[in-house]
């Protein structure tokens, strides 16, 4: 086993690359070393924060010698074509989720990454914290019988939070199913423990003002016979950080003081540009940009997670919570997790794991193609009212 | 408008009659003059508690002259003739949930009323409860819009109480979707607000010792564009209580230190006819039987409810509790319900309307009828694993 860096090159400096920055600046195994962005603010902070190189496109970000790995964090729409210029230049790539916008972009993100010989790994995603992957490891251990039924629900402000257009229409991959099914359902996938065959589901969008999915629901049956029940609303009423104890999803401690924030800060904006303006000012290297506290002496309390969700197997109720899995088994018991030294360090594990250490990665690009799928087809049941054959 | 007590014959005085019984002692608009029961131990109670008359067989309560309304709470497979022989005697019937087994046997016991121009309501049943009918009127003030998404969950110990064995043989009307889907879907119908037009479901049966359906999950579209997702699970493990405050169905306090008794009682025994005897011995007349503390001076805190349930209107989520209802529109405020004088006089609400006030109540055959052909539905569509059409 090799003890180095990674080096990481990123192609999208936003809101997803601020969510990962305090786990580049805290994880040892990686550093980042190049960027590219068509905002010249981003390039500039980067450029300043890190010593490193910044480019205004992705094929000169592929080009950098000394990039070995890209982490595309660029809009939906651009994730398949980065991931093949990044393959084509002998590069791994983590690609943000969702994978794609349809099943043929991912086959070719599949065979590009496969015939240039470099992994593929999709995420960050929920489904990589720790209270799902340690829960599927004590469902595979047996104890608790097979899985029967999977409850998962989330309620948030997700519709309310600042957008770019395209992230307000369904057909260039906007709305709750393609980038908040994207976690749900890798969750609920990964606690099933076999292959989604069948789905039912039904989507609600009715703000006009946004006008796609800020809700979905759907039922989804497995191979092994376990069966499970999905429900996300994003329309920043009831919020379900109650029921985990207002744990956030980014494992911060959150507020019902909080209350409606987000629908009143986009009510101060008179239009779609103002509102790209803010989100765009709120991220890395925009005027109202916040940089994570980098210390390491404060690691993160709790673990992040995707709202609440309970497993329910032949023997048992199983709960990924933000600190602990509950086994309400013969006896309710609770297995507390370590606090996380670094946030989303599961995601390093994989990507150093599988490029350095060569074991393979949970979520390839095949398994996130099959997430793809599913989110495609909530939209497609919905529509046609019917159940769809996966 | 009349001032005087309903005189209420009881068929069946078992578990059903004994959480009626708070409500029957001390709601000063009814009076109980009679009752029926194959169980000698119970008419001598019944007898001693009411200075009142008993029989052993419905048709001999049912000529009984002093009794205006039969209370039938026989089990399932005895409603629709335990309804018909009260009809023909001109008598008003309030049956317990669920009405039928069948959609026929409603419609026999809805004709049946009809020809002798006697009142038909269905109930107890948890849509009776405070905090769904506020919420409905609230939904229907207007000012939230229309229902667009419901969720309703329920995680209890359901399958694991002491059982009669037909309880546990969905054949015979057992198991969670004859007598717990009775509650909640009923409670969805009335949020909603419109006919379910469609429906899909599975079901959760993974109990070879008791093989008949613990949980289900169901996807229902109503006429008016609104969807409900819902979900029970009555696998004694994960207690949804927790969302609820720890006040338990009944609008009592519950507690997470009761967990597994039900699993835990049940274990002890050696056969199903061990079982039948516990659930009786529990009931009224039996050995183990505790009557109810009947000081008026006492009104229960909460109001009695069926788990978790979140309407997502247009404007707003509402959630009804057991104390209150927490509407999160543009604030978030807890418009707070009084406290109940006496437990389920909601029932006597509709039924004393009825009769003695001319009002139409709410929960009458034809509205009870739809109840079930929901029910039957989500069976149908697990066997099916397509929608049904209803
Ligand atoms: N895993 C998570 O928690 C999470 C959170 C947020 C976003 N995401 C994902 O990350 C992706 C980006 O979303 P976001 O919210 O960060 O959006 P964003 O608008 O905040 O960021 C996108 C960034 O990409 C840049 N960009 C645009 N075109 C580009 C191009 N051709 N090449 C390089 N950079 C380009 C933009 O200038 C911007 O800085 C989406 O796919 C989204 O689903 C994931
Ligand atoms: N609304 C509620 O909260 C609630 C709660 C429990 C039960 N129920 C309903 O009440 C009904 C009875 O269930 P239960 O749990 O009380 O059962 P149970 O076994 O406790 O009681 C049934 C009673 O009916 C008697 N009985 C049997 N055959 C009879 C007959 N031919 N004529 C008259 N009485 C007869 C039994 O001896 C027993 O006392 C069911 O339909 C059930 O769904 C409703």
């Amino acid at each position: 086993m090799e003890d180095r860096r990674l080096r990481i090159g990123v192609a999208g400096l936003g809101r997803a690359f601020s969510l990962m920055l305090p786990t580049f600046l805290r994880d040892p195994r990686v550093q980042l070393v190049a960027a590219c962005d068509p905002r010249e603010e981003a390039r500039r902070q980067f450029a300043a924060d890190f010593d490193a190189r910044t480019y205004a496109d992705v094929l000169q970000l592929a080009d950098d010698p000394n990039v070995e790995v890209v982490y595309v964090a660029s809009p939906h729409q651009f994730h398949a074509q980065h991931t093949e210029i990044a393959a084509a230049k002998g590069k791994h790539v983590l690609v943000e989720k969702p994978m794609a916008l349809d099943a043929a972009d991912c086959e070719r993100m599949i065979a590009a990454c496969r015939a240039a010989n470099v992994h593929l790994i999709v995420g960050h995603c929920h489904s990589f914290d720790t209270p799902y992957l340690r829960a599927r490891e004590l469902i595979r251990e047996g104890d608790f019988g097979a899985v029967k039924m999977i409850q998962a629900v989330n309620y948030t402000d997700y519709l309310y939070r600042p957008r770019r257009p395209e992230e307000l229409m369904t057909a260039e991959g906007g709305g709750a199913v393609f980038s908040q099914a994207a976690h749900q359902v890798d969750i609920v996938r990964l606690l099933a423990g076999s292959r989604a065959v069948r789905l039912r589901a039904s989507v609600g969008r009715w703000d006009p003002a946004r006008p796609t999915e800020g809700a979905y629901s759907a039922l989804i049956w497995f191979e092994n016979g376990a069966y499970a029940s999905l429900s996300y609303n994003g329309y920043g009423h009831f919020n379900s950080d109650e029921w985990t104890g207002w744990i956030g999803e980014m494992g911060d401690q959150t507020s019902p003081d909080a209350y409606g924030n987000a629908r009143r800060r986009l009510a101060t904006l008179a239009s779609s540009n103002d509102e790209a303006k803010l989100k765009a000012a709120g991220t890395y290297g925009g005027s109202a940009y916040k940089p994570p506290c980098a210390s390491a002496d404060e690691p993160p309390r709790f673990h992040q997670h995707f709202g609440p969700v309970i497993v329910s197997c032949e023997r048992a109720d199983l709960r990924p919570l933000p600190d602990s899995i509950v086994v309400y088994g013969d006896r309710r018991e609770t297995l507390p997790l370590s606090r996380p030294a670094v946030p989303r360090a599961e995601v390093i594990d994989e990507l150093y794991g599988a490029v350095v250490e060569g074991r393979p990665p949970l979520h390839d690009g095949e398994w996130a193609k099959g997430t793809l799928e599913i989110c495609l087809a909530i939209l497609k049941s919905s529509e046609a009212g019917a159940d769809v054959l996966l």
